[in-house]
């Protein structure tokens, strides 16, 4: 807010009042290194004593660079808390940036309403670049990354396509057709026909390649209605999607879940119907985070290295900012199934 | 990074592309309300084609705000994503920061090195304020924060004094002493009478608090050595402790535990044990978070409205930024015991 009448205090005036030069002042402002810790406490204590604001554009003026990355997660706080996955995406990001000495800055959506909030941030020059991950189909995040010119990186591939001369959009993956074939194949193999499987939201696109590639391996082109039901990728979710299919008949010998929190919901029926994990029905998940070693049965899944992939994230963010070295492409990572006790 | 031999495109250079005038580029740029969609797409645009980095302190030279307020919790991530008191918390900060048009970044910490660069962000005018949790005795963030002049409020009562003449720093707590008070007369009314604690981090206010408060309910003025143990707020802190105390001869026939993750754990080590809750030992938590009405057997426990308390603090930080009106001083909350059938 303006404070009416009052002049804002300059760098002049902060050099002043710490009995330092200006060039001192400015380095402790901005951060650089090299200022002995008296002097920057003392630099310190002037800035508080006169309410002096730093100009972050004094810096950026200089560096273009104010040290930080958004990250924005399309999802509500609820979901974002409640799965690992999220978590140790997280965690790979914060580690790769903290190695460049980058701040992760952590930008929720709640709603539709918070988006132009975000855009105003995200255009007003207190970030370097952003990641952004979790997008639906209709998402106007690319869009305003794109306007605001802020290089991004997106995790998951984007369900669009380049225009033409453009370059695409940087983004990192996993092979998720092919391991979503591999899961299913791993049924096929055990003797099972009538393999079920429960979505993700299909606006995603990792939810809808994980389709695609059952359906592949099932050589089907198209699901048969009685063995599909969607889930949000959330427990509940697995757990509503799973009493449908039982409600059908006649009911499915396998499930495939889309990550591993639809999976667990699903568990949590079969054991609540008494039905046997894997002798009535074999259950596989995707994501083998921490939870589906520990479930019972501890659960088959197709692991992909989630932190890993947030540390890709992160690095091709610092190449496209020009801190650090190597091809400007989207990575795909592969795929790998991991058997345990539910098949 | 300056990129040698590349001008920076200005404001007026946007305008010209657009074809609109300096100040409809500056209020789109600053997110001012009242840019038409479409003219609002234009300069977008041009913002894009042209490379124009917007300058942070060309708007805050105007209003003097970012519109954002950095939540930075003093916690390795694994714990943040874990505990359900932080994602409650974050959901009561976002959701009054939002009726403001007030973005949140979260910023974890995640070791000592981080520090620094987060000092760096705060100082350099990318925030208009920031609340700051899980603050232990030796955290430098106050002091950074207190540099900075940064408006800032606490989650926790902080362990420190103000100095005199100066003002004391807000905060939003719960009445931990009582809390606890209430929590261990409730076991002596139900005739325990070896009752031992699991505690926090004694470091923590909070944690310590709660010790302060059972020794109160007991009328001892330390804790009897073989009924104490000590635990980090962790699910397996939890566990580790309730072991400890079982070691010990003779046994706890209760136990007050700092907070529901590490009464979770306690329950645990029960469990493993063949100990049956409540007939051989009974056990009480904190927080009242969603886990403790799923726990087996549900947990009794001091309830503090964690989400209420992230609005509070939010409000506090609204208040003093000139944004919410109200009074300028620590809020405590009231704690109110649930019994369940742990107890």
């Amino acid at each position: 807010m303006p404070r009416p009448g009052r002049v804002p205090p300059t760098l002049e005036a902060v050099a002043a009042h710490a009995g330092v030069s200006r060039a001192t002042v400015s380095r402790v402002v901005n951060g650089t290194p090299g200022v002995r810790p008296e002097l920057r406490e003392r630099v310190r204590r002037s800035v508080a004593a006169l309410g002096y604001v730093p100009n972050s554009a004094a810096r950026s003026l200089v560096t273009r660079r104010t040290g930080a990355v958004a990250v924005v997660i399309a999802e509500p706080d609820t979901r974002v808390f409640a799965d690992p996955f999220f978590a140790q995406q997280l965690r790979g990001i914060g580690h790769r940036l903290a190695a460049e000495d980058t701040q992760l800055l952590l930008m929720l959506l709640e709603g539709r309403d918070d988006y132009d909030r975000i855009d105003r941030y995200l255009s007003g020059g207190h970030v370097d670049g952003a990641l952004m991950f979790s997008l639906h189909a209709d998402d106007p995040l690319p869009a305003m990354a794109a306007a605001s010119g802020l290089p991004t990186v997106f995790g998951g591939r984007p369900g669009w396509a380049a225009a033409a001369g453009e370059p695409g959009p940087l983004y990192v993956d996993t092979d998720n057709r092919d391991g979503a074939r591999q899961a299913v194949r791993h049924l096929l193999a055990g003797g099972r026909r009538r393999i079920a499987v429960i979505t993700g939201p299909l606006d995603q696109t990792s939810a809808a390649d994980r389709l695609d590639g059952y359906l592949e391996a099932l050589g089907l082109a198209e699901p048969e209605p009685a063995l599909l039901a969607r889930g949000d990728f959330t427990a509940a979710g697995g757990e509503r999607a799973m009493a449908e299919l039982l409600a059908r008949s006649p009911g499915p010998d396998a499930v495939f879940a889309g990550n591993d929190l639809m999976a667990s919901g699903a568990l949590r029926t079969l054991r609540a119907r008494g039905l046997r994990v894997p002798e009535d029905v074999a259950v596989v998940g995707y994501d083998d985070l921490e939870p589906a070693a520990w479930s019972d049965p501890p659960l088959t899944t197709v692991r992909q290295d989630v932190r890993h992939m947030g540390e890709l994230m992160a690095e091709l963010l610092l190449r496209r900012l020009g801190l650090a070295e190597g091809p400007l492409a989207p990575v795909v990572t592969p795929a790998r199934l991991v058997v345990r006790a539910s098949t």
